[in-house]
């Protein structure tokens, strides 16, 4: 039953990734922890864009708007998908949100899916990229502890670096040695959505993203 | 199948949960996401009751024995559940534990989940207490945002309570409030393992549950 449900998540999700591509949008699968800050590094980043690209959100949560509502305040369309009791998001959901947001002129869809290091891993969604947020708090382990995760990141952030001089258990060295240690060569960027650390490099990141896609796109077209 | 999974889950439970309750033991299941402090609390209540009381660790992770060689450097037995890829502890893997531990002369086991915040809440292993870990630098929104874990705790340990000053967006009355919303009446600990900040009231609350679950079991015994 599980195969069957993975192959029929999987066709859904290259159809969205067509969709996607079609539009020129650069997809990006946000996963963490519940509260290792994707929604601040979200509210951070179209801060900092400023108008100079469009994005829109689709929040994936379990109850609750919350976090819909943190990215409307910023003049941002967000579609929230309430999963009840779902530990993850999956293709089919993320089609249905597509449904809700139109994706012309814009330019990266961020989906926010539910915070959890274990399940969101194994679903396609459609997105072209997957970052893995690792909260300082959290520990310096977690690449080891939830390889599934870890290993599938095309791009890991060390988010809440701002807290690093307070905590005396996370060496942002040994996260990455996680990481390489699962063969993973992404990059790991240090970033702080408070005070704006790292912030340009993580822009830098999306732009070469949404370049390559659109490069890609254009190819096959 | 789902339901079948379920049914067969709860009866090893609740053999589990005679087995325990034949040794005087009290099982408590510690919930929380990754990187919240439970391993960091069992130490430190380790530390704390020196010889008052013996402990045992079931330990639960994807992969690593970091856990369990954590607990085991403290003297105290601990079985590590590598889960490969499972999101969750279940009973049976509890029982497969139970196995290798020896419970005469034990007066806890705790068994550590693994860290996340939504599947564990759905699979009753055997204990006889749940108690969720919400660490500080999660937000103090998470009951809301993941309910079903919160409404079944019977004690909610606000954890990593030390970084409370340098956090900005973090009102234990908030999150007592958000728990009080899903009709849960559990007491709510603040609770550092660092500063040892709440250690007493946890203990507390430990001794008064052995005392309740050994009542229990002399009087249908």
């Amino acid at each position: 039953m599980l195969k069957g449900l993975l192959d029929a998540n999987d066709h859904q999700a290259a159809h969205n990734r067509e969709h996607f591509a079609r539009h020129g949008v650069l997809a990006v699968n946000l996963m963490s922890s519940p509260g290792a800050g994707k929604t601040a590094l979200l509210e951070k980043t179209i801060d900092v864009l400023g108008g100079d690209l469009r994005v829109a959100v689709i929040e994936g949560d379990l109850e609750t708007e919350n976090d819909a509502d943190r990215i409307r305040r910023k003049g941002v369309p967000a579609v929230q998908i309430s999963t009840g009791s779902a530990c993850h998001l999956d293709a089919h959901m993320v089609h249905s949100a597509l449904h809700e947001l139109e994706l012309d002129g814009v330019d990266i869809v961020f989906i926010e899916n539910v915070g959890n290091l274990v399940c969101p891993a194994s679903f396609d969604l459609g997105q072209h990229v997957n970052v893995a947020l690792l909260s300082t708090p959290e520990g310096h382990d977690k690449p080891a502890k939830y390889p599934v995760m870890f290993r599938g990141a095309q791009l890991v952030v060390i988010s809440k670096a701002d807290l690093l001089p307070v905590l005396d258990d996370f060496d942002p060295a040994y996260a990455t040695d996680c990481l390489r240690q699962l063969a993973n060569t992404a990059p790991v960027l240090e970033l702080s959505a408070k005070t704006g650390n790292g912030i340009d490099a993580w822009l830098d990141w999306l732009l070469t993203e949404l370049g390559s896609t659109r490069q890609a796109a254009a190819a096959v077209s």
